[in-house]
């Protein structure tokens, strides 16, 4: 068997997810608000959560195989995608620069921007929810419920409040494990495990010791995130570095001083990958979990 | 039989849909979210949309009887209320009354309203995949599909779009009815749409007629507003009078005048009326259909 390549493996997968936002994103709409959506949604990012949704597919199946797998990718694509519209407006981190462009509101105006974000956010649950016959119902309706309790006010919405309220204080280290639980860590674990409701079949385990994956790697990204906002220049990370430390925002950065971090971020690592070796499944259905592993840990934006 | 006695058929849904919204919304939560969010929608409103729901659900049998179409009532109302949050910020309408208090931005600061509206809608989605096995998958998976689909990019959210851009702008009726079909027409349309989705057994014909029901309502309910924002004074309306006149929004009363406005609106309900006879479903289980369009048209806020 010829070794896994994980970057055919990703392209295959981005263009299909690519493919599938660009078709559900018409920009002929209302007013023009399908353009806005459409500039905040594609041709960036590096789509690490749908690629988290395929590869868990892609444990127990072919990922290509599985309509319910790709609605779920673009899903939560899209939920992350209006959490950053929305994160960059004015009233809250009032940001001009995301991945190499200007902000939505910069190009099409705060009223624009608002409306485009909850656009992009009603139209995840419109994906989970094809009308065709292509997903089973349970299937969508596990789904919702997975992404909506993952972005809600006690997830991902929750964590941005937390993030708002903490800017200037000093928290604790477990104060901030739970916000970047929250903010980041829910939707990361979330991909996993709506990769798992989308593929039945897998042991309960499986199923445990993919959830334990995803967590490791959700912190894992975090602490990553903090290293780089201080060590990467604007160019290369496509947004403004160094803004944390500007806004005095608690970092695991700020809180264990930069080389402390960077060893966690790869202890966090080995436990993400240990957590795959946990679940039982034969090493060639993990090594795209893995390749995206060392992806998290080891990129420079 | 006694005559079907609307006041307390209100009251008894009213108060379920009250304790359903307060229990799905904990006021511990971080950073203080979900507070504004219970701000936002708690002890206010009209509740027309979830009162349609249960009438719809009504119309096969006791509403009573359907978590599903509970579930339903309480998420076309958070979808309602995050779009008020949302429309009243200052990038938007920048309202600064709503149901007779500030709005949440003025009580709770931006950056909190716009989350706090962000969780709202994401909650609307949670409230429809309960994990108890109370409601079916499929009516789970059918209400996300109708109510993602009328308050996105081409319903709901749409419309809004339309709506800002159209200021000083002349309308046509078409362009006008357009707008409103989009803005506040799909979410009425869907509250129907969803209350027929919760109860399994209703002839085509008789949903057929609730859908042409549904559009003479919503319409309906729009020129009355546009009457109103004329007629009506602040207090009384519990949010800003005058304010389409100010903005110089197009309305039904600029365009076609207050008199014939209002004849309009009579109009309609006549059509929402015929409607209903015509969907063969027998009086007793129209009655609260029936009473909900009366007061629509002559409600006085």
């Amino acid at each position: 068997m010829s070794p896994f390549d994980l970057k055919a493996w990703m392209q295959v997968h981005l263009d299909r997810v690519e493919a599938a936002l660009s078709d559900a994103i018409q920009a002929e709409s209302p007013a023009a608000l399908g353009q806005a959506m459409r500039y905040a949604v594609l041709d960036g990012g590096k789509r690490l959560r749908p690629l988290l949704v395929l590869a868990t597919a892609e444990a127990l199946g072919d990922a290509r195989q599985s309509a319910a797998a790709l609605n779920a990718a673009c899903a939560i694509e899209l939920i992350h995608a209006y959490s950053l519209v929305h994160d960059d407006m004015p009233c809250m981190d009032n940001d001009v620069l995301r991945r190499g462009k200007p902000t939505v509101h910069v190009q099409f105006g705060e009223a624009q921007a608002l409306l485009a974000g909850d656009a992009l956010q009603t139209l995840a649950f419109e994906m989970l929810t094809p009308q065709d016959g292509s997903v089973a119902a349970s299937a969508q309706a596990t789904c919702v419920a997975l992404l909506a309790r993952a972005s809600g006010y006690q997830g991902m919405a929750g964590g941005q409040a937390i993030d708002l309220a903490s800017v200037g204080q000093r928290l604790s280290e477990d104060q901030l494990r739970q916000m970047h639980r929250l903010k980041t860590g829910a939707l990361l674990l979330c991909s996993v495990q709506m990769g798992v409701a989308c593929v039945a079949g897998l042991p309960d385990a499986a199923q445990t010791a993919l959830a334990r994956f995803g967590q490791a790697l959700g912190l894992a990204f975090q602490v990553v995130d903090d290293v780089l906002d201080v060590t990467a220049d604007s160019a290369t990370l496509g947004k403004t570095a160094g803004k944390d430390e500007a806004a005095d925002k608690p970092t695991y950065v700020a809180l264990m001083g930069l080389e402390a971090a960077k060893a966690y971020a790869d202890d966090l690592a080995d436990q993400a990958m240990q957590a795959l070796a946990d679940t039982g499944l034969p090493d060639a259905r993990l090594a795209a979990l893995r390749g995206l592993t060392a992806m998290v840990v080891q990129r420079n934006n």
